[in-house]
């Protein structure tokens, strides 16, 4: 099934489910009044959630109504948790070439993962606010999936259960304050800022053969000012798919309902699939011809972010953003 | 005013409101059903509940109750957002010195601060489940605020006035998984599980005289299974104050209503004050015989943390916690 959550002027805004094509919605107040109220509950209100968007696909529903993107929110407007991994080694190891860094043997079987910023996330077209372009602003396009109470020191065999929805997301980056923040060591505070999440939070069956071993088999296609940038797939050199990554996270305290575990940039060796990052397209060019010619995102650039089953139905909604100065 | 959350069971508790002893309670679910429902609406919120303390000291309110510390859960059970500052650069330069590492000059402009664990707080009773000793189980004790929603960029001049409440925390620290991720770059996530919150949340106006420049101006005592380990002020050696630390979270984004911002282990020049973490005792025996004498926490071991006042008022209550075998 697919959800999301409207804006009705509360901080949490409105759960409502959501049609296959993303065009028609309904109200499930008798049900969960927001997404971290369903997911709270998920094992009761999913059955009653997922008979709702069968009536929707199939016969429609009374109460539905047409779907104003405009008024669609980020399908959780704030998280008690997310977790980014990074676990798209191409994108590690390249980036890391960029700074004269190379990638430690260790990286092949301990996940990388920070503590991301979840207190507020971007809808889906909201713009990127920031004060300065010397920062350096990037984003990074990423799948991610959030789950239900995740138990402490769970194996990787069992934690793809708790797995309940799938969603992408741009992980906006401030390229020019990283390399100070990672040397201390305490990992990212400044150098990421709010990221953006997809229209739709999707079930991982919506997704149908496209979603197996707890990966995304389908590519991540992104555009920069409406040109191609990349389209990778993201089932592709996944060195840790998602339920590693969540039981990477669950090692040692248990993961409340609702945490986003994110997959980091999605990357692939094969170079002709382009990129999800700027900074990884500017170290490819620092690898052919020593210096990078690409430049960071100035103000008014927008980014465009979906992944398009084989069918062609864009399974997240896309996410389109641009960047303003604050 | 002093706050806390009562255990209804429900993820988010009930917020009642506490008298100045910390022995008599009152619910106001026609103000507030929760902790966060006060945060996100302080500014209409906080005036009805400060009257209703008025009243509870004054002449008692008939609803009141007897509070029953049993009942007390992490007054904020889950959190959208904990940064966790590190301030005290007395205690940085003791932890680096241990692992052979000097501190960096630009230590003493540019804040230490990760993003910590919020999607789940320990009451100030609850066990710490930890798998195993060998990860070397430490306490940290700190103290925090907790803000309103604070916007974008703020100055440090500014920061302060978004301060609403004051609490104390013991920040549960992995020693020995530290040295890995700190190595990774990407901050603490295995190696920092869930922190404890104390009894009680207050408004900085509870601490008189002692809340000034942003700084709780104060001794943080602490007990190792009953035996003293320390009594450093919160107010000395404070490299970083609280509307700093905020206003270092803030550069790149807003920070919403619910954010807790800790201070770091609490730590002086003054050696003979003792200390509040484990990990600096045995760096001064490192630095005093060559080799640290005193082991990391055992299954069955306790700590306790409290400040009192200059009359001995216990202001957020007592954490007293002990360590056991998951």
């Amino acid at each position: 099934m697919k959800l999301t959550t409207i804006n009705n002027q509360t901080r949490d805004g409105q759960l409502v489910v959501v049609n296959r094509e993303g065009t028609r919605a309904v109200a499930v107040p008798h049900v969960a009044m927001t997404m971290q109220q369903a997911l709270d509950n998920w094992e009761q209100v999913a059955p009653q959630l997922n008979t709702i968007y069968q009536h929707l696909n199939e016969e429609g529903i009374n109460d539905a109504f047409d779907l104003d993107l405009d008024q669609v929110m980020a399908p959780l407007p704030r998280a008690y948790q997310f977790l980014d991994g990074s676990a798209y080694l191409a994108h590690v190891e390249r980036v890391r070439r960029a700074r004269g860094a190379d990638m430690p043997p260790s990286f092949l079987e301990d996940p990388l993962m920070y503590q991301a910023v979840s207190d507020g996330f971007l809808a889906h077209n909201q713009d990127i606010d920031v004060v300065s372009e010397e920062y350096g602003i990037d984003f990074e396009a990423e799948a991610a999936v959030i789950t239900s109470d995740v138990p402490m020191h769970v194996s990787p065999e069992e934690a793809g259960q708790y797995i309940q929805l799938v969603c992408i997301l741009n992980d906006v980056s401030l390229r020019n304050l990283i390399p100070a923040e990672l040397a201390k060591g305490f990992g990212f505070m400044q150098s990421k800022p709010r990221t953006a999440l997809s229209p739709f939070f999707v079930t991982p069956d919506e997704l149908g053969d496209a979603w197996r071993d707890n990966k995304i088999h389908l590519p991540m296609r992104t555009w920069l000012n409406g040109e191609w940038f990349g389209e990778p797939n993201c089932g592709v050199d996944m060195q840790f798919d998602f339920a590693q990554l969540i039981a990477h996270a669950a090692k040692t305290r248990p993961l409340s309902a609702g945490a986003i575990i994110g997959s980091g940039t999605i990357a692939n060796h094969d170079m002709s699939k382009g990129s999800t990052c700027l900074a990884e397209k500017r170290v490819l060019e620092v690898i052919a011809d020593g210096k990078p010619s690409t430049p960071f995102m100035s103000f008014g650039d927008d980014v465009k972010i979906e992944i398009t089953d084989e069918d062609g139905h864009n399974i997240f909604g896309t996410i389109h953003q641009k960047i303003v100065k604050y």
